[in-house]
């Protein structure tokens, strides 16, 4: 594959991880990395290392945000960017924060600007920024695509709303030459991947079934909007209702639920990334998982099981299971870089708008 | 994704299933198939259901092969097209025999040249052709670049020596703009895939482990060669050896494992392919099953596993198995297909060679 260059928005978790976790990969040179106080850049390629040093325990708590914008956090949030509503430890070194504390960033006032403004240079750019709102990642793509960026853009978010408000950007993303690709992370963009491999027994998928666990307890200061979003998922809730519960309510509910939460078919954009890729109808997908925020390790083992009919008649599941000392951090970068170096050969190859990762899939 | 065109070469039990297993899967249009005998094309796209009537039972023994050429046959061969050592069943309509009973085909004198020469009109070929000798499918990858095809080749074989055979002709191939696919069948193509996403959550693979079960009493007759092949992989003998055994001397061996062949640390392309895909060095890489030739049933389950570090310092193991239910012949084609919908997107992109099946799954 030729050289793919990429830029990350963002020096949290995702972006520093994903930073790290490109230099196990061949052929992926990172020249940009930028959060809201400034920008790294270098077209031979950023010293990794050292940006990863000088901006280590880069939380960004995101202007104006606190935890009352954690009801929007995403289980993706949780598990790539505690960042998304923390609001501590960022490392500053002189005045500037962030990744300016860097020695080949400088700050900016308008960061994102200067990465668009060089992007005849960059194949790709995670979003790997906090979702302060709703449309926050759509905004942002409206700004490649109003520069006239021709590339690929990846985020790592799991809401089916994103992905609506992308959807209705598909026309735009065309036209541009953008192949935007969504949910790339652990889930759903490696889960779903996982389902799409598990369903090539089949000619006829009648069940997806991912189940996850996750264990909190060392994360969870640091993710209480995301636990708040997890239960809006639970049955005596919804976004609504999560949103205007106090932080002692949402004590009081964990202490009910004895720190487990357990969620049953939840409302989650699996379901639909799998329609869209062809592996099944939305509907028969379930998406269910626990939580233990009393724990690291995990409650269940993460499981995707695919139940089809092979086409010489017969039913069976195939399964693919995660090793539980897999936290949801390591199942993250490796899928987002690999699901960005497909996405760029299909922008090369002139295919552009929206996918989901098990679109990327090979062809299945 | 664009609307991909296919042909097959071989109109046995690969090929026919692909065709059958094309209709299920979308934007992929079967334009021509051919055997030794004749040719059906219509660019509008082919009648699959009157092709695989009117073939069925298709078994093509090859000119001047018998039993003896079995030795050749690889585990791909058996799993996924029994044809290419059995000698009966052929179905003919009138004097015709082959694909030529298909109303929709025509006797041809040279039907791979007659493919090659509406090549401009067809993105990807499926070799689904019996592996008359080791070099068979090199060759006829050499005519395809004498005739000035531009697009994919995919084989379903899985032995090393014919990749290393593909990757002699990889400057060719490369000047001629053509993508070959190699292995993309059950094994290696499912199974390496598999651990190539299993892979996804560690920065650092220790070890893939590939176990299949394969039940083969009905399949047991027309696959006396693969048997063959297979007890070439027995600690006691290898290919030289395995060739020289007379068919009561392979029922001996037979008997003496009581139909139940187990091997362990098989010499298998998956190393060499997962290496090629940067997953993992292929000393790390064991191969092994078990193939029971007196039940249908699988002896045992087919496993991948895959071991390693995670960015956090974890080690663990992710795994992938196939439902005992599902056959061989059920895992070769929704790959194949896969990998074959996905070179095509790589070929437009301008990224031509040789390419093992883990090789195009997502960048990983």
């Amino acid at each position: 594959m030729n050289d793919t260059t990429f830029a990350v928005l963002g020096t949290g978790g995702i972006g520093r991880r994903t930073l790290e976790v490109s230099q196990h990969k061949d052929g992926l040179t990172p020249v940009a990395a930028c959060d809201r106080h400034g920008v790294a850049m270098d077209f031979d390629g950023l010293d990794v290392d050292e940006l990863l040093e000088a901006t280590e325990g880069n939380i960004d708590s995101g202007p104006g945000t606190g935890e009352s914008d954690g009801a929007d956090a995403s289980r993706d949030d949780l598990e790539t960017d505690g960042g998304a509503v923390a609001s501590s430890g960022v490392k500053q070194h002189g005045e500037n924060a962030g990744v300016v504390a860097s020695a080949q960033a400088r700050p900016s006032e308008d960061p994102i600007q200067e990465i668009i403004d060089r992007g005849d240079a960059i194949d790709a750019v995670l979003l790997a920024l906090p979702n302060y709102e709703h449309d926050f990642i759509p905004r942002v793509a409206d700004r490649f695509v109003a520069g006239g960026y021709a590339g690929v853009l990846v985020d790592v978010l799991k809401r089916s709303r994103v992905i609506g408000m992308l959807d209705e950007r598909t026309g735009a993303f065309e036209d541009a030459g953008i192949t935007f690709v969504c949910g790339a992370g652990a889930t759903p963009g490696f889960l779903t991947g996982a389902a799409a491999l598990a369903a090539q027994s089949f000619v006829e998928v009648e069940s997806v079934d991912i189940w996850w666990g996750v264990g909190l307890k060392s994360g969870y200061e640091d993710n209480r909007g995301t636990v708040r979003e997890d239960i809006a998922h639970l049955p005596e809730y919804d976004i609504d209702t999560a949103r205007t519960l106090s932080e002692d309510e949402i004590e009081a509910v964990i202490d009910e639920h004895d720190g487990v939460l357990e969620f049953d078919d939840m409302e989650h954009a699996d379901d639909v990334l799998l329609e869209r890729a062809g592996i099944c109808d939305a509907e028969d997908v379930t998406v269910g998982g626990i939580l233990d925020v009393e724990r690291d390790e995990k409650p269940t083992t993460t499981t995707v099981s695919v139940t089809g009919t092979t086409f010489d008649g017969e039913t069976g599941t195939n399964t693919f299971e995660l090793d539980d000392a897999t936290s949801m951090a390591a199942n993250v970068n490796g899928p987002a870089i690999g699901y960005l170096k497909t996405a760029v050969c299909r922008n090369r190859a002139g295919e552009y708008g929206v996918f989901g990762p098990a679109e990327l899939m090979p062809g299945f």
